[in-house]
């Protein structure tokens, strides 16, 4: 059983299954909803303006993207983005311009940076502290009072608005368990409260944020924390669903493969669709080893569960080497097309700039 | 000493140093003429009209590339293309309208493609027989005699015309020594010469066609080889000088990335640059551990030798965390550019679609 969609696709495509999207999207809109913290979902996995509006429709109002690139892109229908990246002095133009029409914010960590800010500025951007929970890729600790200081310095320096602390507990990535994330969670959660009760007399709209999909995927408990950023869940992929933020049927796109070569000889199969379409992030220490996708089953409106013990081992520039049962190897014939769960979706996404619906619309990004 | 060059630039950007890739491309051709074999370079590691002029300056006439895709955008400049990649027959009218075009070679390994291409092409079309000198990804083991013969049966069938074997040693990539891709060169050599021995008096015009860019930068001998595929020594980079094919000096791109946050308390820059501009490809096993990328020295007209001990440690989607010697980490600030060799550059200029020459002039690609 496959999807006549299938019988239009001649070279590698990412379907998009737009009712696991939304539900998805529906999903996390009602945990943010129930904890009470405001959904600032980050764009940077879909990078669409259509898939936006499908946030639109369950009230998300501003939103989280990872470059100016993204924030232009997304100002022509969202005027309330922040970007969450430390800030690059070099796109002063970019954040002039954009300041100039939507709100925007900022992260920063360098007292320099806010420095140049406030000399190069020409309209109001609103800027977070970054502070690291304990990822240990950027922010300041949260025990460096001193430099948050001289970072606060600026806070309503010029046309600089100072709106909060802001955290993405990158390590939750490196997890295995739901427990672990809870636990990273909970320090996470522990630590930017202790930084509001410290300021919010001096700052009474504080923002607290926080924001990596797998606590927000596993936690219920937001209690203090004022704002979410998840982003990677409006697909999910095979590294979060190793991690438990999602299953495996919440997965929401899939990159559709043409067989072109057979060897059930080693029980492989060639297919078109490298590290040009599905990137070559991978996961380590599978049961098969290196894994870098799975393969799921056809169905006759997208596709089913995974197929057992069926993925690819390895990517070339171009091509792709599926490794499965003998059985399962065996029904595809050359011209087939093999579905596959992406190890890392935002970097499929990015590589592949387009989205096809399981209903055969064509859906653009950045 | 830092180039002009430098100060225009604001985000993630490849630069390319012309006179290293015309050095290259003229080493590469020189080889070819002093081996007496026809050089068919693969172009899918540049991916550029312009760059392919280069090519048309030492006496190049005919191309490889990886896919139709790629096929179409260089059939405006080029009348003679191979398509190394194992035929997706469901591309065929893309086939079609290119053989109407130019001198279009394709790769099979099965007779149902075969059979299927004799039925539906509207046009000729030459083929190669892709055999496996040992790599393990595609082709024919050279002792598939009897697969072999039913390929061959459509040696003059319809609009297809066979054209010879071809194969490419990838294997040679898990080589840590000039002397181990010797070895397999002369494997692959002997192996591809007993097929010619095989086969010539029934195919006069046979081309044995060999082509990976570790054995065509080392070996000397070329004998009884017909043409030779190399592609990405237009560039070279990280995973080819570990290799051995090429030393650093050789590489002809690098990646400016401005610095965006400053850790000197663990020797750590973190840039603007991450894996949708380099892509996630990593050499594992390195004296530091997993390398992404290498730092070089900015010099007036572009850039000289590697930092020694200054890697990128880790890449994000658009982050990309640099480790260094505390003596070269303090030189850095906010703002600065860093200027990274990547592991693997047909994966980073994919993915970053136009270079920068050090004379300020952007190159456009498919």
């Amino acid at each position: 059983m496959k999807s006549p969609l299938l019988d239009k696709i001649a070279v590698p495509t990412l379907l998009l299954d737009a009712d696991r999207c939304r539900a998805n999207i529906q999903e996390m809109s009602d945990k943010a909803a129930r904890s009470g913290t405001f959904f600032r979902p980050h764009f940077k996995t879909h990078q669409s303006l259509a898939i936006g509006q499908w946030f639109k429709e369950v009230g998300v109002t501003a939103i989280t993207v990872s470059s100016l690139q993204m924030a232009e892109y997304f100002a022509s229908e969202w005027d309330d983005v922040t970007v969450a990246f430390p800030v690059n002095i070099l796109e002063i133009d970019r954040i002039n311009s954009l300041a100039k029409k939507i709100k925007l914010n900022i992260l920063v960590e360098h007292a320099e940076s806010l420095s140049f800010l406030n000399e190069h500025l020409t309209a109001s951007v609103g800027y977070f502290i970054k502070i690291d929970v304990g990822y240990g890729r950027t922010g300041l600790p949260p025990q460096a009072h001193q430099r948050m200081e001289e970072l606060l310095t600026f806070a309503s320096a010029g046309n600089l608005r100072f709106k909060g602390f802001l955290a993405h507990a990158g390590h939750t990535y490196s997890c295995r368990s739901e427990a672990a994330i809870l636990a990273i969670h909970s320090q996470s959660c522990a630590t930017m409260i202790v930084l509001k009760e410290n300021y919010l007399s001096r700052f009474p709209e504080l923002v607290i944020s926080l924001g990596d999909t797998p606590s927000c995927s596993v936690a219920e408990d937001f209690a203090g924390i004022d704002e979410i950023r998840p982003g990677n869940f409006v697909f999910y992929d095979l590294t979060q669903a190793r991690i438990g933020s999602n299953t495996t049927d919440q997965i929401a796109v899939a990159m559709a493969c043409p067989v072109v070569a057979r060897h059930p000889e080693r029980n492989e199969l060639v297919v078109y669709g490298g590290g040009v379409h599905l990137s070559k992030d991978r996961i380590d220490g599978e049961p098969e080893g290196t894994v870098f996708g799975r393969i799921v089953r056809s169905t006759e409106k997208g596709w089913g569960g995974l197929i057992e013990g069926m993925y690819l081992r390895s990517l070339s520039q171009e091509h792709g080497i599926v490794k499965g049962p003998s059985a399962e190897i065996e029904q595809y014939q050359i011209g087939d097309i093999v579905l596959v769960l992406s190890v890392h979706s935002c970097m499929a996404a990015n590589a592949m700039k387009q989205y096809l619906t399981l209903e055969g619309q064509w859906i653009k990004r950045l």
